[in-house]
Order: C-alpha cells, then structure tokens, then sequence
C-alpha cells in the first residue's frame, strides 16, 4: 500500500486507529476456543466488527509463534482475510533486526511469503539491517525510534557522543538517510508524549506507529496533540483494550464500541487539523 | 543444558564450534532438493555428519520463516533430532525484542513450543525485553553486544553520557545485572577481534556467541587468542562455511572437511589453554 493510498483511506475512514491483533487463546470467549481454529475465527469476527473503523492491523508475531505451525496458518489465514478486504494496511509486529542475508530473508518471509505492508524493525544492528526491507514500492519498514515500556530508558535515551543527540535521535537520523516517507515509518510510544513531540519534530513528514494507548497507559488526546501532522501521519495501536474489551457473547460487539470509541475522538483531531478537508 | 553440561560436552569433543543451519532451499544439491522435505533431510544429514565435531547448533530463524508454516514445520522436526542426540546446545538465532508480555510469548514460542536451549535476543528495549528469558533452569538468553556486520558500527559503538562507556559496553553492564552466567550469554562478533578482547575483559565468564569466522571474514586463530577462557568460554559459529562447502554430492563430506579443520585448531587452542586438562 503506497502512502498516497494510505492517506486516502485515513481521510474517507476519519480513522488513525491500528488494530492490534494479539490474539491469545485463553482469552478468547468460550464459542471461539470450541471451534476448529479459534484464533483466526476470533481474529475474522474482530476484523469484521472494526474494519470501517480501522485503517491498519497489526499482528504481534509472538503470539502466533508460540502456537508453532498451527500459528503460522493462522498468521496466514488472517493476512490474507485482511488483503481481501483491500483497504486497509497490514503490519508484521515483528521487531526483526539481522545481518543483510538475514534481514533479506525476513523480508521475503513477511513480505512475500505472507504479504504483509510492512515490518517493525529494530535497529541496533545498524543500517544493513534495515535497508533489506527498504525499496519495495508499496512496503514499509517501521523503525523502532521510542518504545513504550519502561525498558525503554535503558538505552533509547542516552546521551550519545558529546551529548548532542540521544540514542533515539541517532536513530532517526541515521535510518531517514536510508530511506523516505514514502517507505520508511517511526515507532513511537504514547506512553511519553513529550517525546512523541519530539519525533515528530524531526520527522515532520514520516507516519508514526504508537503503540500503549489504552492497558500500556498513552492517553489518546494527548497523543493525537503531539503527532498529527497535514496528513494525520500516526498510526495509533490499540490491541487489549479492543481484543478483550468484553467477555462471552459481549466480546465482539464490546470490541467494535471500544473501536467507534478511539476512531471518534480521532475523527475529531482529524477534522480540528484539517486533515478532512 | 546447565552450564556444567555445556563445559562438560566441550571437553569430551574438544570443540568450540557451533554450526548455524541458515538452510536455503536453492543452494541445496540437486539430490536433496528432489525430496519431499529437502531443508529437514540436509539438516539432518549436516547434523549427522557434524554431531561429534559441534557442541551447539543454531537456527537461524528468518530461513525457515521465508518457508512459512512448512518451515516452521523443518524447525520442529530439526530441533527434535538434535534434541533426541542429546549432547548438543540448541540455539534459536531470532534475534527477538518486545515488551515484557511480548517477550514471554516468545520466550514460550522458543523454550516450550519449540524445545530450544537459548534464544538471542535484542537489547534496544531494554530490561523488560530480556528478563523474560531467564529464570527458567539450563535455558539461555543470548543477547546482542556487538555484531559481526557493517552496521555494528552505526550504534553499538557510540560513547554514550560522558563517554566512559561505549553503548555495547552499557548494554553488558545493564544485561548482567538481570543474570548471571549460567543463564546469559553475549554474542561478540569474530569480525572485529581487538572487540572480542574487550568483550571478554568485560565477562570473563559468561559464555560468547562468535558468529562470523569464514564467510564473514572472522580469523578463527585471533578468536580464539582473544576469547578463550578456562571453560572454552566461547561458542564459535560457521554457517555458509560448513552448509555450502561442497556441491552435489561433495556437499556432505566437504561439511564433514570443513567441521573437522575447525575443530582441530580449536582443540590445539582449548589444550594449549588448559581447557582440556
């Protein structure tokens, strides 16, 4: 999906909403653990009730993986559930990070393998790791600039060199040589909306993922206040408080309402920055 | 595998040396390729080929991702056969990094779902991404100091705050808080020995992951000067070197030659050590 297609959708759906499907079989209501694939029929019911609300889904690998091969189909099933549907971007949650044949070979798993439109990337292994998933027009490499959990302090803020920059800015700086905003996209938590201020500062053009609104603790509003730019340019993840908003017969119905919820005060912002037109 | 199990096998096949199954399908010989399940069968004929020669083996993941289902299906069935020799370190080379709930999805994908001894693991998020890994008896994280490609140089390296510490060095600091050397290794690329020296004044303990001796252009003998210990001390990765050393039908002996004239110059090293006794 280019980015020109990604704007258009953002604009007709008044949506920056990401779907995170980190889909655990243990939580899932009773009538979908008793079915054949619980887990792709609950991620097919889901998407069902939020696709006019949400313009991407993100699939957390982690939680297909550990469901081994079985996992694997179901990442299949619900990629291509999702691509039929053609209107929305679909993301590899996958945190990759490797040496060039390596990352070449991940990009042919998530992109052609499996048809995702784009991957999260981690960048400590420099820029060889990144450039695989760059030059595909139409796919994206989500860098990891801002992470939303507390781990996060470790290193992404250190004052690197003679202080002028800190790791995360490094980063940034570094991987937007290697690549435009037309293929190349920022994670950047909601759980520190000062920073996310900060990044888009400096990447005034790029779209953001920012995942940790909602169970993480990101407060939607402040995080629209600091990342919307002309073409709304954030992608906003919510996978808990959507997946398991309710439980039983209420799950899916609960699902859509914390959707609409998001997707209006959105709508809102979109229309105050005149992003709608 | 306890780390006296680990130094216990180093010494009865005085080796050092891990073999990586980064198995590509097209580079196989044309007998194995014919087969039904061509990547387990030349896994397992490398493996049969090898075992007294290697103490580890690592799967890389991303060749057996680019495979989807199917490939996760050769990683079970590898996994199994080493698992059922019994006297191997079986390393899941995925180089993964999430949020706390994230990691313990992988951690379940690699420990339980999969069998894995130890997992390498990214440090860019920080604490939460890593801890999920440990605590759990003869399994190991393995997480990224320095590695062994070009883009090592564009973060790890960096003075960080007032320039005691370069980051690679902060993030050794920070990890070994979280564990100790029975639980945790780094990987210390081959590429950069003068590193390696300092990798292991840092953790004159824990155990090294040194990948990139032979394609990579990692000399075995400065490895080996640089990074014993009196355990071993090191696991020392060939991949490209061992899988592809032959073609046709030389590609199994020649694996066998290649395996064999590595573990010899480890050995005259582990004796010269007094590793050996």
């Amino acid at each position: 999906m280019t980015r020109e297609e990604l704007i258009a959708i953002i604009k007709r759906k008044r949506s920056l909403l990401c779907v995170g499907l980190d889909t655990e079989l243990h939580l899932l209501p009773e009538r979908f653990r008793s079915l054949h694939d619980p887990v792709r029929a609950y991620n097919h019911a889901i998407i069902q009730a939020t696709s006019h609300l949400a313009v991407a889904y993100k699939l957390n690998l982690a939680f297909y993986e550990a469901n081994g091969a079985a996992g694997w189909r179901d990442l299949e099933s619900t990629v291509a559930y999702l691509r039929s549907l053609g209107d929305c971007l679909i993301i590899a949650d996958a945190k990759r990070g490797d040496i060039g044949n390596t990352a070449r070979k991940y990009a042919e798993a998530f992109f052609d393998q499996l048809d995702f439109d784009a991957v999260t990337v981690a960048p400590y292994m420099g820029s060889d790791s990144i450039t695989p998933f760059l030059g595909r027009p139409g796919k994206w490499a989500i860098v990891l600039a801002v992470t939303s959990n507390e781990g996060a302090l470790d290193y992404q803020f250190l004052p690197v060199e003679d202080g002028r920059q800190r790791l995360f800015e490094r980063v940034m700086e570094r991987t937007a040589e290697l690549g435009g905003p037309e293929e190349l996209m920022f994670v950047a938590g909601a759980t520190r909306p000062e920073i996310l201020r900060q990044v888009r500062a400096m990447a005034p053009e790029h779209f953001l993922l920012v995942p940790g609104v909602g169970t993480q603790g990101g407060d939607l509003a402040e995080v629209l206040r600091e990342g919307l730019n002309t073409d709304g340019g954030m992608l906003i993840n919510s996978s808990r408080g959507i997946l398991y908003a309710g439980k039983e017969d209420e799950a899916i119905p609960m699902a859509r309402k914390a959707a609409e919820a998001l997707q209006r005060t959105m709508e809102v912002a979109l229309r105050a920055r005149g992003v709608l037109g």
